[in-house]
């Protein structure tokens, strides 16, 4: 029997790859992406070309109250960085959020009977995110191992960060042996209405490096 | 300065004590409900009533996707129990909710600046609900005390969680001293379309015993 696995897509590039991951391994995916009022839908419809490429059982796309998330440059507050680095936590961190995405995704895995959730998290181009970090992680993996019914009965669901200490050209040389169609991801904070990254934010900085580093060039679009 | 709180207010008798003792506190209520297609809305109405009572800074109700909590008898999955004990966890256990709940709620506290988050969970009654478990709440607070900007500038949310050892009975006691309206709660899992409690369900005999120690008749309408 194959076992299952919820994988939170974002559409971005680390979750394409940890999805990836869990598909090499034999896993059932069951693709989860939340809806909660990002400033494009760009990540949406390339989470749902990665889930059909994962062949994903099924893919939900969840609509969450955007409240919790107010104060993140990311749900339209404030403005994006542009270049640079960051120094302490970004202005990008959205308050609970992975907190709230790992919640869901656990009562999505009890409901479908799924033993495990992937998620891209990675803590080391991004160590500013508080809940990027591999003690975050271990934390909600203990929360999990107490929280559900299934926990109860012997078999807690099981969080697998597989990207957790990867650097970012190490997760796109993964990514690309394992087939990961990168053109169908976004990581640009700021894409054009075509859907073009800029090619100048953080996030566009540390994706060309990843790719520079791996000596292929990133197929997807830039202005 | 008024130190913040958020409460979850669910309608019921635990809620409305735990809200009135972050009142007696003389926190700052900022009551936090969610609708998320549960058998009856007449909880929520209930919790517009005791946060209003609570004098609350707002009452935020967030629409949440039920999908995560299929398969639990209060959202339409099954018949809920009448009467009689339960062994092991009842089929009104809903996968992750209080995870859920939780995570929005550090969202939300983040957001309003809200040092704490009180929760009416209550281990000695209801003991079959692994989320309702002191070490639970113990793993949430571990997980708070990692996942958000405000955790990583040293003051991170206190999760509270003042009725966990407490009988329904001194539950009730504490709030009748407080002055909570017990008429304006609904425990229910039954309740008519006027809104009167069965008085039979598992709910109703616990809350129905509870008022029975204290020597007073519970104020909430009942068939």
């Amino acid at each position: 029997m194959t076992s299952r696995a919820v994988v939170l897509l974002s559409g971005g590039l680390d979750s394409a790859t940890a999805g990836a991951m869990a598909r090499a391994e034999g896993r059932e995916i069951h693709a989860l992406s939340f809806s909660y009022g990002q400033r494009h839908t760009l990540e949406l419809r390339m989470a749902a070309v990665n889930a059909r490429r994962l062949e994903a059982a099924e893919h939900l796309i969840l609509e969450l109250d955007p409240e919790p998330f107010r104060g993140s440059s990311l749900t339209g507050c404030g403005s994006v960085p542009r270049g640079g680095s960051t120094h302490g936590i970004p202005s990008t961190y959205v308050p609970a959020r992975n907190t709230v995405f790992l919640a869901m995704a656990l009562g999505i895995a009890e409901t479908r009977g799924a033993g495990e959730i992937f998620i891209g998290v990675n803590s080391v181009d991004y160590s500013g995110y508080p809940d990027c970090r591999p003690a975050y992680i271990h934390a909600f993996q203990e929360l999990a191992s107490l929280a559900t019914k299934a926990a109860v009965e012997g078999a807690p669901t099981v969080i697998r960060a597989p990207l957790l200490l990867m650097s970012k050209a190490e997760i796109v040389r993964r990514g690309l042996e394992l087939g990961v169609d990168y053109g169908s991801t976004i990581s640009c904070y700021h894409p054009d209405d075509r859907g073009r990254s800029c090619g100048s934010c953080d996030a566009c900085l540390l994706r060309l490096e990843a790719f520079r580093a791996n000596g292929i060039k990133d197929p997807a679009p830039y202005v």
